[in-house]
């Protein structure tokens, strides 16, 4: 259903002046309505939703409750850092089987709350229910930015770049994901970010989502890939490469971003606490290409997981 | 579990500086980050988000899917009401049970989408979900005012006023409630509202919560309360007085608000459009009292209905 219903949904929801960007990019960006008359620079909103359901996004028997409050906030924290904004505030919503309902909201908050003061956000509302259904999380995130990173900004010869390291994140790092939203503020602080995503379903994916987006393709260098440790492990009994977990495997949480050529010196020089590593360039022939010799490319597919799930606000 | 989770809530929510008003109001209000440093007139954020589910709080076996989409939207635009706000955006998440899930989204959209134009809010994102379970819905409303009406600023000697006509909305009422969205923007224009709610739970439950979190209570005027015409209907069969239903029955979604003594002949000497009764006074002492002779009041009870639901963000 996600692809026809999404079209739907994109072409009736976008008449009204206040959404600047809405459904198809990382969150929403709001405008406020006295913005434009003041003289100071100009804040904008931003704001992204995204639930987790058990049996669908978690299984509640094999996890703990808390790393899920936890992850729960962390994907929605990493699609406002993808936007280059700065968390707020959150509005938290459980539905809670009936069943052990006060157990399972106080250690499900026991994440949230966790991750709220660990990045700085404050718990502004929400809404308990309890029903005769599985747990389900739904978390709004708002911030605020001068200057939202957008999927569409991507400029041919853009130098690309991927935070952290990629792959395997199956083997645990999911479980307590880390937004990049320190991260976020201090490139924003250094650079002039074009375009920027996180990944969730898969880099190639997302990088592909990116690129498309802004109607542009890429060049890669696949060797310089930065394959996590867990990449590796995982491909001793997957029976895929470590290359192949970082290509496609999801819940990574890292940012995808690119800038002016002119300004990839400055990411490189700069220590900026996690790795930044420069990827590829951006170039106006649509589709992803890796080097395969000095000026030889051949075209690459994107891989990933798709889920179940169609992110109607722009929440990949 | 509701009181005793609310409280820990409370209790651990309320650490950082952005969220003025918290858990324990209509909907929260957020403040925006440069705003102090402007001249002018201060903007603040009001969001409140209320989520329904299949089972609890409809029946999709009984009721259109269209008028329960519209539903999620007017009880969220209630509340923004009911802050004295302007409703600008809206984030809209479906959990969807995975059988016709295209189709359900499709009607339960048409209704949020009418609400949407009616009460001019952009759609600016949300989630979709298949799931193994009930139809969920989950809106969060995000919207603007210089000063929000909260439920803590009721002055004794207030003028109480309550808009509309209350009871049996049961009938069919509650089905496609009326948000006082226009009505809150007209007050706004006219009068200093000191306090206000709106009446999801019952007039007297909800009128009860306001005057509580101002530690006040009320004289009424119980023969002034509008009894609204389902109200009556539903007396013939319900064994209960009109009055009753009017006093107790829940989903009317009316205003309750009150103001200085003197500002009250202005309310009650405008064309609001809709019915606006003056229906007691605010006082010092606690609780609902009602008029029984000239200078003598009987201490009255509220009654409503407390779901098994817990509002966590003063989504009342």
């Amino acid at each position: 259903m996600e692809q026809s219903f999404l079209a739907y949904l994109r072409g009736r929801t976008r008449q009204l002046p206040q959404v600047a960007v809405g459904i198809g990019d990382d969150a929403a960006v709001i405008d406020w309505p006295g913005s434009a008359a003041s003289d100071q620079p100009q804040l904008r909103q931003v704001a992204c939703t995204d639930q987790i359901l058990d049996g669908v996004d978690f299984r509640s028997e094999d996890q703990s409750l808390c790393d899920i409050g936890f992850k729960a906030m962390a994907i929605n924290l990493s699609d406002i850092a993808a936007m280059g904004a700065k968390p707020s505030s959150a509005l938290v919503t459980l539905a809670l089987p009936a069943e052990n309902a006060t157990e399972i909201a106080g250690e499900v908050y026991e994440g949230i709350l966790e991750a709220a003061q660990k990045y700085q956000v404050a718990i502004a509302g929400g809404d308990l229910s309890t029903y005769d259904g599985p747990l389900s999380i739904s978390i709004t995130i708002l911030g605020w930015t001068e200057k939202p990173w957008l999927r569409t900004g991507a400029e041919e010869g853009d130098a690309l770049f991927v935070t952290g390291a990629l792959g395997g994140s199956l083997l645990g790092r999911h479980l307590r994901p880390e937004p990049r939203v320190e991260l976020a503020a201090k490139l924003k602080d250094k650079v002039n970010v074009h375009a920027a995503i996180d990944v969730s379903d898969g880099f190639s994916l997302d990088l592909d989502r990116m690129l498309a987006a802004s109607r542009m393709g890429a060049e890669l260098e696949l060797e310089t890939l930065p394959i996590s440790e867990a990449a590796h492990q995982f491909a001793e009994k997957s029976g895929r490469t470590p290359l192949e977990h970082a290509w496609s495997d999801g819940e990574d949480f890292e940012l995808i971003f690119c800038v002016a050529p002119e300004e990839a010196a400055i990411i490189e020089s700069t220590d900026w606490g996690v790795p930044v590593t420069r990827v590829g360039r951006v170039v106006g022939r649509t589709g992803l290409w890796k080097r395969v010799a000095t000026s030889k490319f051949e075209r690459v597919f994107p891989q990933g997981f798709v889920h179940g799930e169609t992110d109607v606000a722009a929440t990949n």
